[in-house]
């Protein structure tokens, strides 16, 4: 077999067989077939595409090129949640507690931001002392004993895939439904959860822009999930406007408590409440949609969700009290408010923009090796469809100095006022099961 | 300018600038720009393509990437003859002679032959003592005092073409117009040509396959030529039967002397007038097609065209007897027929195969670094539309005993005879100006 014959079957649109890719991933890992065959493999897949058998084909090669963590340990369900990635998105730190305190397991490991998009461990690291750095044996240790850890990753899972990752990120061909849906499942497959929600992000701040492709890019990942084994739900959310207000790290943390706390954005407590419904459904926890919705809600008032949180964070060495005194997370020097240059509604916000004027503050990383400011940000105080007077707050920037003058004009720039009335947007724009 | 962005600018359809190209070509010769990201631009431009005017940008750039000969020391008009490639094509070998007695002059840079093809420096090595490594020096003052000089590189051209050939070759992306006729037209550019001919052959036995990717091809390197200033003019021309009747090396010489001697194989004759008369014609040499075919016909008749040949092997340092006996050239071990199994009309000849066959009995190179064995090969007793008897001769092998078996039974199953009447096919199939 030869890399060359590979590619060339590729690019003339012939599926590759399953010793085809076994032949490509394990040379490509142990260094036989060169980055430039791949890159070119590459390329020639993001034009042709994979079908469902390659896609499942290429997940299982990654899958077993590293270390799966095995959870037959740990009573109960195991279950993990995957957003593809957004801004102001703090999701896991809600329904993660809200679906312990339920009875299932969580034993997830997170990821960190780059770009525009947040990374939950990121988040997670703002809570004064707390570790995402946990031995596998402390990891099992805490689910067994409180339902939920999320931490970085705790085993080698999928080493052909951060091989991969890295050479797509710098030859042009991450955006390839093949490849997204392998990458991601395989990851998912190696955490070793029994039932996988997925949140497909759609719209300006996602990286699917479009329902369609954000519609193929589910679907392609439900069908490899459940090929495997896996019960797979995705749902597609809305991320043509940030999620809830807060954009940057401490913030969106305290968004969070606030939503455990029954407080918060309504339409980030919407999706959590939406999520969470489906996790407790697709394990079997609940037999209908209003049963768990009510019983979502039970734990968020009886306060056993946010107890969940408080576990985590102890067992984890960050400091609980932040939950009830916020100013221990520390505070930026300045807040800097964005207002309504004019009267209407609000038609559009670039949510990339508003993603990118956060990480030129410090909340995000351009390069993988950036440090991330814990504290700075952006408070979004309006959403599509909010009807504004000339001189009110749109947004508010939390700075610490670093480039406030361009992330304030990228910020500003990123609300679109219209004289028309526009109506509010739906979070949830379908499921894919 | 990063180069990651100019692929994804590429693998979205659009077309790349002057700038970016010479920040791609520039920087891969440097080092500057890796592989990994070179291959997959290649292959986002095998399935985008390049327009025309991104290829007479890649074409300069390459071309100035290395050294150009500079042909103004010579008098008289500088002609140059080029072929894609095909099997048993010694067409160099007869029209350039016939061109230089007709006072054109021919400083030729030729290749070697890889897979099924073969290349004039193996054929002209072929001659006992010839020589194509001729130093710079000598090679103008060979031109200046014969009017032809067929020899290797004498200077460094288009070490960014070697480069990306290199890569191409390996990763799947050889096949694109854009890439070829950018490749061939940096080489020929550098040669110093005034004029060009392409010669672009059409079938199984050449690269492009159908009359309409060589009418694409051809189309293209023609505008390369003319917009960079040098008169260009491509024939089409057949290659779904072996060109002539010997596919070697040493046999290929012959018949070509067989050629200047104005006897020979009529397909091959007929292919060297019309070429030697377009290149006439399109130098102004001669003012139209009947009398260019008269001129070219004086003079292989007066033995003038011959006399060239035996000029340019002397000056070469090879030996000029082998023109009045080709035993000089030395003798394979073994002769085997090929003969027909049926009775009927010779409907097909697979030309690739042909090709193969030659190749594998030593007179082609299946890798670089293979040996040439100069008298062996295949000779090709028949043409499409041949009347054949049961038990008649359709080739012969020549053969040294190596892979003799394999490439008999290659050969034999090359032939296809029908029941059916079978017309002759042309020769030339058209011409791009």
């Amino acid at each position: 077999m030869r890399a060359v014959d590979i590619i060339l079957k590729k690019r003339n649109n012939l599926p590759l067989t399953q010793e085809e890719i076994h032949f490509i991933i394990e040379g490509y890992v142990s260094g036989e077939i060169p980055d430039y065959q791949i890159s070119a493999l590459l390329m020639a897949i993001c034009f042709n595409g994979l079908n469902s058998e390659e896609r499942k084909n290429l997940t299982l090669e990654m899958l077993h090129s590293g270390e799966e963590v095995d959870l037959s340990q740990i009573d109960g369900i195991c279950v993990d949640k995957h957003s593809t990635g957004g801004v102001g998105d703090k999701t896991s730190l809600v329904v993660a507690p809200i679906v312990a305190s339920c009875g299932l397991k969580i034993a997830k490991m997170s990821g960190r931001g780059l770009g525009h998009t947040g990374g939950t461990l990121d988040k997670l690291e703002s809570i004064p002392g707390f570790s995402i750095s946990v031995s596998s044996k402390d990891f099992f240790k805490q689910v067994k004993e409180i339902g939920i850890a999320i931490v970085g990753q705790t085993a080698n899972i999928t080493p052909a895939d951060k091989k991969l990752y890295a050479l797509r990120d710098v030859t042009g061909t991450v955006e390839s439904v093949g490849l997204i849906s392998a990458s991601i499942m395989s990851k998912k497959l190696a955490s070793g959860a029994h039932s996988i929600l997925l949140d497909v992000k759609v719209g300006d701040g996602a990286f699917m822009k479009t329902i369609d492709d954000a519609t193929t890019l589910a679907k392609a990942m439900v069908e490899i999930g459940n090929s495997c084994g896996r019960k797979t739900v995705a749902m597609l959310t809305d991320m043509d406007q940030p999620l809830g207000e807060a954009v940057g790290n401490s913030i969106e943390v305290i968004e969070a408590i606030e939503t455990l706390k029954g407080r918060g954005n309504s339409d980030f407590r919407k999706l959590c409440y939406e999520i969470s419904s489906q996790m407790l459904l697709m394990t079997g926890v609940c037999k209908d949609k209003e049963e768990a919705l009510k019983l979502v809600d039970e734990k968020i008032t009886s306060g056993a969700a946010l107890e969940k949180l408080r576990q985590m964070i102890i067992y984890q060495h960050g400091n609980p009290n932040v939950i009830d005194d916020y100013s221990l997370f520390g505070k930026c020097k300045n807040d800097v408010l964005v207002k309504a240059s004019t009267s209407g509604y609000v038609s559009k916000i670039k949510t990339l923009d508003v993603g990118i004027s956060a990480m030129l503050l410090g909340a995000g990383r351009n390069k993988k090796e950036d440090p991330i400011d814990p504290v700075v940000g952006v408070g979004v105080k309006v959403k599509v469809g909010t009807k504004v007077n000339k001189g009110d707050t749109l947004a508010i920037i939390h700075s610490n100095g670093k480039n406030e003058k361009e992330a304030y004009e990228m910020l500003a720039s990123s609300f679109v006022i219209s004289d028309e009335f526009v109506s509010e947007k739906d979070i949830i724009l379908g499921i894919v099961e």
